[in-house]
C-alpha cells in the first residue's frame, strides 16, 4: 500500500489488545526511524524501546493515566539531547567523515560555522531544536507503523521531567521529547476507530503562489 | 517500494536542475502533509506552495543563498500558527464535529481542559509547540516525495523573520517553521547524492529495556 493509504489506514488508536509486536516489524519501525533526516544529519536524539511491564506501570500515571501506555507491545521514547556543543558536533562529524573514508578535517570549517550559529542560541534553543529534529524521526516510526499494520498512538501527553527522572535521562544529557505506543487495536473497546478522519481541506491548508 | 526503500533512495539534493514537479506529484506529496497526526487533530499550521520565480529570488538570500531555492520546482514553507487561543481550538474543534456529525458541544470538555493547559503555557511555547506539529506535517511531505522520486531537500537554514515579512504572515498570525524546496536532482552538479547516507548504528540510537 502506498503512504497515503497507510496514513488514511491509521488513526490514534485508543485501546491497545496487548498483543506483541512481532520483532522484525519493530526493527522495521526503528529502522525508518534511524533513516529519518535531521539538522546537519546529527540525529541529535536517542531511542528508548520500553516493554518492561513494571516501567510502564511506573510510568502510566505520569501519562496521564492513559491506557496505551500499559496495553501497549512496546512504547517508544525519542529522548533528545539536551544541548549541542562542539564536542559532540565534532564526533558525529567524524563518524560521518570515517564511515565516508575521508578526512578527518574535511568538515572543521562546517562544524566551527555551526557551532558559531548554535552557541550563542543557547541551551534552551538547543533543546527545542534538538527535539524538533526527533519528531521528524518520530513521524517516520508513525509511518512505517502503520506501513506494517501496526497501530501506534501518538503522544505528548506525559510529564517529561518525570519520565526523564524514572528513565535516568537528565545524566545523559537528553529530554524525553514525544513518545509512541505501539501494538494492535482493541476493536470491541476503541472509540476512536470508527469515528471519521477528520483533517483541513486543501483550501483552508495550502496556499499556492505561483 | 517500501517506505525504507524510499528512505534510503532519498537524500538531501543539493543541486536540482529546474524541472518542474508534475502536479499530481505535487498533490500527492501535500496530501501527505494534510494527512500527517497533530496534537489534538488540531493542524495548527498553514503550507504555501511557492512556484513564483521572483517570489524564490526574493527568498534566496534569506535562505543562505542555497541554490535550491531558485532551482526547485515548488519551495513548500510550513507555517505553525504563532499562538493557540479559545476560539481557535473551539474552530477547530466545531469542524471536526461537523464532519462527524456530531452535536456541536460535544468537545467543549476537551477544549476547556486544553485551554487550561495550554494557555498559562504562554505564546512562545504555543509556537513551539504548533512548529513541532508542522515538523510531523514535513516529515510526511519528505517520505512521500521519496516515494513519488521527487527529490527534496530538507531545510533549517533560513531567516524565519524575513520570511515572515516577505510572505505577509505575521499579519496573518503564522511564523514559517520550516521549508522543504522539492523538485529534480542534477546529477552531474550534485556533490551530495553519490556521498554514502550515513545513520548512528542501531546500538548508538536504540536502548531496549525489556
Amino acid at each position: 500500500m502506498s503512504l497515503l493509504d497507510n496514513l488514511k489506514w491509521r488513526y490514534a488508536t485508543k485501546k491497545m489488545n496487548g498483543e506483541a509486536v512481532p520483532q522484525e516489524k519493530l526493527e522495521y519501525i526503528l529502522e525508518a526511524a534511524r533513516l529519518a533526516p535531521s539538522s546537519s544529519g546529527l540525529q541529535p536524539y536517542e531511542i528508548l524501546v520500553i516493554s518492561n511491564r513494571e516501567l510502564l506501570e511506573q510510568l502510566k500515571p505520569f501519562s496521564y493515566n492513559q491506557e496505551q501506555i500499559t496495553d501497549c507491545s512496546h512504547l517508544l521514547v525519542w529522548a533528545a539531547w539536551d544541548s549541542y556543543s562542539l564536542e559532540k558536533l565534532e564526533n558525529e562529524f567524524h563518524y560521518t567523515l570515517t564511515e565516508r573514508q575521508l578526512p578527518l578535517n574535511q568538515m572543521d570549517d562546517y562544524k566551527n560555522f555551526l557551532w558559531s550559529a548554535y552557541e550563542p542560541l543557547g541551551k534552551d534553543w538547543h533543546a527545542i531544536h534538538t527535539s524538533k529534529q526527533a519528531y521528524i524521526s518520530f513521524a517516520m516510526a508513525i509511518a512505517a507503523a502503520a506501513e506494517q499494520k501496526v497501530d501506534a498512538t501518538p503522544m505528548e501527553g506525559f510529564n517529561p521531567v518525570e519520565y526523564d527522572k524514572i528513565l535516568g535521562l537528565t545524566e545523559k544529557g537528553l529530554k524525553s521529547a514525544v513518545i509512541l505506543p505501539i501494538g494492535f487495536r482493541d476493536s470491541t473497546n476503541d472509540w476512536n476507530e470508527s469515528l471519521k478522519k477528520v483533517r483541513k481541506p486543501f483550501s483552508k491548508l495550502v496556499t499556492e503562489i505561483k
